[in-house]
């Protein structure tokens, strides 16, 4: 298990920037890696153009430990990922064997299996389908790039599919607290003390409360769980010490 | 009015990228954005750290006419926005004399208007403020580059009070139908018909309809309304020709 393990997501199509259909991929795919010990280090959100998929693609997977993307694996003219990420690796494309023998099982009647249907069953050469009973569409892994549905459910039996092959690392801990103050109020202090402890991650977001009054939470972030409770020890101290002063 | 205008989103935040907040800008941006005729090109995101930051706003803003910036300008240690934002303009920042009067006004009790608040009104120099009574911590423009709060209820403020200072392209005009049909089912001819119209985009979405049967909505989009609707045109007559047969 190596210490770090990192992740940039890839999210292909023109309907999440058009603002058509709100992306809700991105969010559980962070939330899932971080509970598996990945740190998403990075989102980019591409239209459905081949040379913006492969630069944005190349951008990441030489950077990170690896790329999940989402979106443009179905079967009409403008589901072009599989082919952009043949081309980015260099590698050739066909029809997986597998596949084809799987949507032959499942359509049946005459012209069924169209050439738009077959489009689904192009993989990359090289690549592991990501598949099962109830996905039609297979996702694939290719080197680090794990290539996934746009449609949620699908995306995430992909991830539960995937994931025991993933290495993961050292679990980012993470701890909350509600400050019950108002965050200018206690700037100061929490930097003083993001200061002292250098190996944990304290951030801090507004919200209004129940009440309808400015409040915060402080959320401290660390591998190490010592690192942690110490940091978390000290965030408390001084929010309890003004609520003395109040 | 120039023809095409086009933007970039850049969301700021660890707490997007640990899945601890779920983004809802993006989508609202992109509709927004596509609404005043601003076409969304891209979307990052990255943590809070500065040399993250800026490589990602360098990018974006030498490429698109707009970025549109959310996140990291609150008074805590870990907002570093608008000091990233100075950096990669190579401009300086300081108190902006506008938003401390504002804010002596507002914070009046005794160390109230401290070091952390002050942090709010740091506004890198040559910047336009965009504010309102309601609004406590400002946002800006500064050349074309938005900058935003993260909370989408004031975000939704700012982009109200900024569109009015934006230039805006030929509306992209968009139309779609119910293909109540199986998308691998209309690959073929979809294809067909988006070659044959290409100053259209032609996107395919499946989705499952209230039969939970597997359904389509086909869009067409273009910024001239005769050829989207002779695209359109021709997608109904492939739908209707289809339900002949069945």
């Amino acid at each position: 298990m190596s210490d770090i393990v990192t992740a940039g997501i890839l999210v292909i199509g023109d309907e999440i920037l058009s603002g058509r259909t709100k992306d809700k991929n991105i969010g559980f795919i962070a939330e899932y890696l971080t509970n598996i010990g990945i740190d998403l280090k990075e989102v980019r959100v591409v239209p459905d153009e081949e040379v913006e998929i492969i630069a944005a693609l190349d951008a990441l997977r030489h950077r990170y430990t690896y790329v999940f993307t989402t979106g443009g694996i179905g079967p009409t003219h403008d589901d072009i990922t599989a082919d952009s990420i043949a081309k980015a690796f260099g590698v050739g494309i066909d029809h997986h064997p597998e596949v084809v023998a799987r949507f032959k099982e499942r359509f049946q009647n005459p012209g069924e299996l169209n050439e738009a249907r077959l489009r689904m069953a192009r993989i990359p050469d090289g690549a592991e389908l990501i598949q099962s009973a109830t996905i039609l569409a297979p996702g694939f892994k290719i080197g680090n790039v794990i290539v996934m549905a746009g449609v949620p459910s699908i995306m995430q039996a992909m991830m539960d599919i995937v994931t025991p092959k993933l290495k993961s690392g050292v679990r980012m801990l993470s701890e909350s607290v509600r400050a019950n103050a108002r965050e200018g109020d206690i700037g100061g202090p929490l930097r003083a003390i993001a200061n002292a402890h250098p190996d944990t991650i304290i951030g801090s977001y507004p919200f209004q409360d129940e009440d309808k009054k400015p409040n915060t939470n402080l959320v401290v972030r660390s591998r190490d769980p010592e690192k942690l409770n110490a940091a978390m020890a000290a965030v408390k101290e001084m929010l309890a010490g003004l609520n003395l002063v109040r």
